[in-house]
């Protein structure tokens, strides 16, 4: 029986810094960081994503604000609107919130986005440096992973390391830094052969594949590290049994929204596994925590205050 | 005993693609691509690869320069010799050979190239985009790996791919491009732990880290694709010998260069692998075809002839 990995603490310790910086800077500067997003259309996930990032902001003394529009505004006319936030001297980091309607071309839209301004370390440029092991701002989900192992000292060096899952903001980012910190990363995805098999090789096991309770004990070879970076809402109360009993919480949760969070990992991972991060409360507040101190980063950036 | 799989045969064929077109676009636009390199110090392997490349764009009708700086040249004037290319209207590519002096900060020269004219792929803006699987000029030799294991419908998708080397020119873009053809990579470096035992998962091999003959058998999967990037100067005699036995090309190249070019995969690896490309004669062929393709794309990017 392994331990739960919380991702909470460390994110409030990350936050409770960013805050003091904050604070001096204001006191120092007269200017606090700020943050724009932008957000198209109606997805409900992503208007919950927004909420938290906007009330971590208010907390920490960051200015932001979210530019809603509608999901079938010209492509053109969202690109101006980036690029006046661009040139806003106010505004110190720009996210674009994904997914974007699909309609949109989104590698287009995020390569509009200033690179010194991209908080989510998207745009092809930081990417590019990221790959390279150059500075710049980085992908805040993979940064949190990293935070998260060398917090608990679990080495990443020579360690065999599988991601399954390469998006844009998870998979493909977070292979560069295992592969930076001197990891030996595999990148698997729906296309592998035989993937229980390869991801049993995994010292660290991290699932960003965005398919709920996917990955199961015969992933993972035992005593493995496992981070599970998914966010799956399930609504169908037989299976919230199944996975967790009678656990209160999560039939609370049920009741009360419909659905319950589960991540990409199934939670009798945790018999096998010398850690296993929860879905919520794990990688989740890490992002959040590393957004708000990437703002920071890029209003010091600005500012040559580095 | 698996088969050579030679490069010089593919190679052949994309560059007389390439001539083709140059020709063509020649009638039809008065004008031919242009390839800028650059050349700082005196590394002695460096001359020789730019000579192949020039000596390449004279037989395929593109026009090439090749600019030389001495080893103590102010950053500032490269950057500013760079800038001068960029703009100039007649030279559609640059590439800066690698490696340049150690007291140059690379990463900083390689940035100050325009990504549209960056042939060898290796501007940031260009490897963000390949790591997202967008348009973009990308890195030759991977490109030319690539392309010969598609020649010879050597399938990707699916496969366990794994690189030895995590290169900027090669194992990292290698890496990215394995990933977007559905592959799935492993990318092993001088930290991974159990090397024999990972790249023996492999069932296509890179071998990409500068050491000659490294690879042995013992690396290697029974009937795998090998594929050595490594380039070595082996100059014992002796070991010339052990390697090759009484090769008389071998032998003669040691009499007369003082030298025999080798790999980082040990011949003896032919005996276990399914294919293994030889050097000279594998990859080397194509990486050259490679920047000739790329300099004709970007001569055709940049007038809209895609």
């Amino acid at each position: 029986m392994g331990s739960w990995l919380e991702g909470k603490t460390l994110a409030k310790k990350i936050k409770e810094k960013v805050k003091n910086d904050v604070a001096l800077y204001l006191k120092q500067k007269k200017e606090v960081p700020g943050l724009a997003a932008i957000l198209v259309g109606e997805n409900r996930a992503s208007k919950i994503y927004l909420r938290t990032k906007e009330r971590n902001c208010e907390r920490l003394g960051i200015h932001s604000e979210i530019l809603c529009f509608p999901k079938d505004i010209e492509a053109s006319l969202l690109k101006a609107k980036i690029e006046e936030l661009n040139s806003r001297e106010d505004v110190d980091s720009i996210l674009v919130q994904l997914p974007l309607p699909s309609l949109f071309n989104a590698p287009e839209i995020i390569a509009s986005i200033h690179p010194e301004k991209d908080v989510d370390g998207v745009h092809p440029f930081n990417l590019g440096n990221l790959m390279m092991n150059q500075e710049g701002l980085k992908p805040c989900t993979p940064l949190g992973i990293i935070e998260l192992l060398k917090s608990r000292e679990i080495p990443i060096a020579g360690k065999r390391v599988v991601i399954i899952g390469r998006s844009r903001l998870v998979g493909k980012p977070l292979a560069a830094m295992v592969t930076n910190e001197n990891g030996t990363v595999t990148i698997c995805h729906s296309k592998t052969e035989n993937l229980p098999q390869v991801s049993s090789e995994a010292d660290i096991l991290v699932g960003a594949i965005g398919r709920g309770a996917f990955i199961t004990p015969e992933f993972v070879k035992p005593g493995a590290v496992v981070v599970d970076v998914g966010m799956n809402n399930l609504t169908d109360k037989s299976k919230v049994e199944q996975m967790f009993g009678q656990d209160e919480k999560r039939l609370k949760d049920l009741r009360e929204k419909g659905y319950t969070l589960i991540g990409d990992v199934h939670p009798q991972v945790i018999d096998k596994a010398e850690f296993l991060t929860p879905v919520p409360g794990g990688v989740g507040p890490l992002t959040v925590a590393m957004l708000m101190k990437n703002t920071l980063e890029a209003f010091k950036q600005r500012r040559n205050l580095a």
